[in-house]
């Protein structure tokens, strides 16, 4: 394995019973605190992301902000924040995407993209996939290709690749 | 002027009536989705933290986030998030503040510092100042020493700085 991949690994922290008994929630608060690690996630996020030539990213609030906007700085390209309902202040788009119980949406400020540039979509887990669908949907709405959708952490018993569309690479650093 | 900081000020929007009737709101969203505004901002937020010799970042949730894990990425060090209550998964410590009516909290997990170490505490706006002296407490309750505060934007009218400890530089790239 790439040493840095267990670095990251080893920088995760399981918490049992959050946010509720019964679920081991993957805690990355150690891994953004240790600057080698917090290094480590984002070189290989970049990696990736070059490889895409991603030409803006767009980021899920609000974790997919920190790896988010860090890898835009990195590749010196534009970051696009997606957000809960009612928090941007000028005319969104927006997007619903079912929850376990209800419903919830995400919102991007209207024409966040140029046509046709290359987004790459951010958030730090890959869990059932709504919220990822809702953001590569906002994207396209506005024209923009997506070249990927990157993750830390894949949760891959909830099988959120498959609410993803088929012909956009997914990348997740670690899989549980 | 610097020509960056007058990138930064002119990628900022002013968007009337947000939250509520009567409030001119600063939008940073144009400055983020613009790489040349976003690496202009960072590199000046870069340039003062690295003056403070800044050993570990703090991010107030959410906008905070975007530039705080921006920066930390880009000065080599560690990111620890400052978030609303009942977000984190692990034990935390608690500060509470005021608001315009009743009150709210920020959270930031235990042992989030080593002793001593040099934390900055970075937001994107300060309006009344009552985020950032809850981030500052926190900071100190854990034992690092608070080296400074950084913004993109100070709402001067408000006055913010009068609610931060007053042996702390505070840092704003653009005041109002």
């Amino acid at each position: 394995m790439d040493p840095r991949l267990d670095l990251v690994r080893r920088s995760i922290r399981d918490v049992p019973d959050f946010p509720k008994p019964g679920i081991l929630f993957k805690d990355i608060t150690p891994l953004l605190s240790d600057a080698e690690a917090f290094e480590a996630t984002l070189a290989l996020l970049e990696a990736d992301a070059r490889r895409q030539r991603t030409e803006v990213v767009l980021g899920i609030e609000s974790r997919g902000f920190i790896f988010g906007a860090a890898l835009a700085s990195r590749l010196g390209v534009g970051f696009v924040p997606a957000r809960k309902p009612g928090k941007l202040p000028a005319a969104v788009d927006r997007e619903a995407y079912s929850l376990e119980y209800g419903k919830d949406a995400l919102e991007v400020h209207q024409k966040s993209f140029r046509a046709g540039q290359r987004a790459l979509v951010v958030d730090d887990v890959i869990a059932t996939g709504g919220t990822a669908r809702a953001a590569v949907a906002l994207c396209r709405r506005q024209g923009a290709e997506v070249v990927g959708v990157s993750f830390v952490i894949e949760l891959s018993f909830l099988e959120g690749r498959k609410a993803l569309p088929g012909d956009i690479p997914i990348h997740a650093l670690l899989t549980y």
